[in-house]
């Protein structure tokens, strides 16, 4: 049985439609109904809802939440899925790469440019494949969605191509 | 730019609903249709419709043409992906896993148990999954799918799961 | 508050898909499930499964059961939607034309040509428009799909159209 | 074959996604989007776009072209569907009830509470019904959406019930 650690953030990937104000927000996570759409037979996942941001509200105080909530998960399993907004997932990582030692737990961050509740959004294959990714990747942290595994440090989300690109190198 | 080779044979995964007979069967390849689905920006995807069968008629002629074109990918790419029905696919895989060098591409077999034109189908994860592993992995013959990567031989479909496991070790 | 009554036969629109024998049949009524996706905040439904058929499997008792659920609905409401295999729903269509007077209640006769289960099916548009047809129109029994309302007797399926017409006059 | 002009102005049933604003907004017109899902043989649907607007922001002037373009389209049919954002939905349906006679076409307005880009939108459900009472109903000027016609003037929108009602008798 493969144990895997999702923590949620929330961000794009996780916002719902409020039909009074006639927005998308974050209010609740909704991974749980993520999941439920996946067949995974031998694996456990464990969700933590730590906190529903938009990414862009982040302090520093909710990213040493994340820190904190990251080390607490690495001593049950070296399978973590970090799902997080996209417009500061690349700061997130960075902070990540840098705490966690190279022999510690994969830490997979992931997120979507279109909310689930939307048709023909990518939330739920970037969750597939972190998920899967958070089982076979060496030790580090990286981002996963939209087919590509990128290591940090050196990843940055390119808002025109709406996806993430390795920095070029200097 | 990762270079994909998908090979589809057919399968429960690219079953479609004849209005007419009222019964679901191998009739075209679906696979364009679920790729695009999906959002991968940075993978160039090629697919090869070799055939569309359920995988419960194959013949040994058919997997003669099934390892034909496995070798034929291997020369443009290491990354290959098999849509196969899922009845037969552990024989498939035994024989490519005999035939194909460990030193050869990565051979990510997949299917679904239930057909990507069905809502709540589990073929879009199998196939999400499969496209990912196949640029994961270290050379072999896998079979991909529910959040798994196993390797051949001794992989083997268990009906009353609905999934794939590890033959158990003499 | 709408009463509606549904009585349900099975029929394409409640086949539902058996990972085991691969098929799709007939087996339990999922006319729960439709009504769930729809918004009906001033109706109550009710739902009567008399049982789930294909329809060329009906018998006469098959079809008597039929007319005696519809008159014992008729009792409490008269707006009635009855869930029928498309083969042989213009056959049940002219009992009920016969048998039921036109002073009774309005009887929506609706089906589909793929599926609830299947992606891009025609179930749930012809549900909503039977339900609301039998709010709408004056008494009598009909055949309620693809955007028209047509009056039995007279009404025939057209294979080779997949959809449902008026005899021609003699 | 059915003739049915459908006008659209906007409204939370066409918002899109905007992924660089992270915003939904009305931008385009997607009616023919959700036309392509409904199997309609034999009705011949025009579609006028009149405009692109959140209902809250329609002027006086855009009320001139929705009724202007009413009477445009009664010249051609008497089955008209008006997609409208349901916060002034019901001020147009005053409008249009004042100036259109009884002896004129049928004029169904129609929107949603939720856009038809969302998962479980109920669009598809309201236009379904909109389309089909504008072949049935007597002549006149009416909301139907949720399973309701009902007609102007009258009609309000209940914000906590998230759908439209009759006014209470004075």
């Amino acid at each position: 049985m493969r144990e895997i650690e999702v923590i949620t953030t929330g961000g794009t990937i996780e916002k719902t439609y409020d039909e009074v104000s006639q927005e998308l927000r974050n209010a609740i996570s909704i991974v749980d109904r993520m999941l439920r759409r996946l067949k995974l037979p031998d694996s456990h996942v464990h969700v933590r809802a730590l906190f529903s941001k938009d990414s862009r509200d982040l302090t520093d105080d909710d990213r040493t939440k994340i820190l904190r909530a990251v080390r607490s998960a690495a001593e049950m399993t070296s399978s973590i899925v970090l799902l997080h907004g996209t417009d500061t997932l690349a700061d997130t990582g960075d902070l990540l790469s840098k705490e966690i030692g190279a022999s510690g737990p994969r830490v997979v961050l992931t997120g979507a440019m279109r909310p689930f509740e939307m048709k023909r959004s990518d939330a739920l294959q970037n969750l597939t494949e972190a998920l899967l990714a958070s089982t076979l990747l060496v030790p580090g942290v990286y981002c996963v969605m939209h087919g590509k595994c990128l290591a940090f440090p050196g990843v940055r989300k390119d808002p025109a191509l709406g996806t993430f690109v390795l920095d070029p190198p200097a």
